[in-house]
């Protein structure tokens, strides 16, 4: 017998979300399925967090799907002509992504589907989400309306679930679950503009949302910024 | 003023359906940006159909999307090492590639959203589907839902309408509609495992399906066929 519940298809980019998903969904029993996604972001690096994440959390796989999302553009993570905001703005940020959750959704449910997972875990957060429109509770609900419909799994009336734990979490209180889980948030990258070490530039939304994060958390946050001179 | 009524993405795969799809769009006055997959799939020769078709037709601009689909695998249009079925079978068919309208349409909504279009034009048919879960009538309105609620239009109370005007019509009608509307269906390409120059194999559920609809419209079918010995 497997010791496993079952498959799970974890979205992972490397940041601290993410490494703590996959760590929940171990502790849910779950054998874990890693994608992450080149899709033309400049913050790159943060595969490589992805890769050795995965690598650390045992995933059975790790998959980087290619994608050149930056031939669409209408972002500033995707956008080399467009900069990243280093300070808090109204409403939809220029750093959102089109219908970026939506298309790494969609793929983690095929993958799903061809390894017979139960589960997607998703990252996504109601309480620190930058104004995302696709981070929202009503947003992941109305995708598992989809997902049940759009599959064969969902036909035969076992629909592939998706999984949004961090949902209603606020930044703090992800650090605090990812230490009780053990996560070493030493190899996540969350900032949007990294140098090309990888070292955080502090500024950007991810960069301020973290730190705030360990704050609150009570935690130390081993991120290694940029030099400020 | 512009001459037309707005922009609509329409998913163009160079086959009979899309063909249909870009004449329907432009006569409802739409602007159209057409969008094409590489995803791997073993009838790559459609995307240079699909070029065409969006060059005879007008269209704004054509985009390709790049996308390792095959790295996922579990279906025969994108794994060479399993073969493409020439007799219709029960259920599901082995050509269904896993959840991939959802990642088509979902691509094609971060585009629409960047180029301020009202409408993403789909040509999936609910009478002769051959069998994909993700044609069906429930799942286009699971994804409308989706839509307007992961986009920044959608929250802003104008939602990109995703429009399926080839559901309810069978093959022969489509083509009766597509000859009224004067497409070239010479250009097209329906065959699944098309030989190198692109002449279809006549056997395939896709090729039987078009072979089909000629007949039943009373159209004489351009399609170049490969030599039967």
């Amino acid at each position: 017998m497997s010791e496993y519940r079952g498959k799970a298809v974890i979205l992972l980019s490397g940041g601290l979300d993410s490494a703590t998903l996959m760590a929940i969904a171990r502790e849910d029993g779950y054998q874990c399925y890693a994608i992450s996604f080149d899709y033309g972001q400049r913050h790159g690096c943060e595969l490589d967090a992805a890769a050795i994440v995965a690598q650390r959390n045992a995933a059975e796989e790790h998959k980087v799907i290619h994608l050149n999302l930056d031939d669409i553009g209408g972002s500033a993570l995707t956008d080399q002509s467009l900069d990243v905001p280093t300070t808090p703005g109204e409403g939809i940020p220029i750093t959102y992504v089109p219908a970026r959750n939506t298309v790494f959704l969609s793929i983690a449910l095929g993958w799903a589907e061809v390894v017979d997972a139960d589960r997607i875990y998703i990252g996504v957060n109601a309480v620190d989400y930058s104004g995302y429109p696709d981070c929202r509770p009503e947003y992941i609900d109305a995708f598992q309306q989809l997902a049940t419909l759009a599959t064969k799994r969902g036909v035969q009336g076992q629909p592939i679930s998706i999984e949004a734990p961090l949902q209603q979490l606020s930044k703090g209180e992800i650090v605090t679950l990812g230490t009780r889980l053990k996560v070493d948030y030493s190899l996540t990258i969350s900032c949007y503009n990294p140098a090309p070490g990888g070292e955080a530039c502090r500024v950007c939304d991810a960069c301020r949302l973290r730190e705030q994060g360990f704050i609150d958390a009570g935690i130390d946050d081993p991120t290694r910024y940029q030099q400020s001179d």
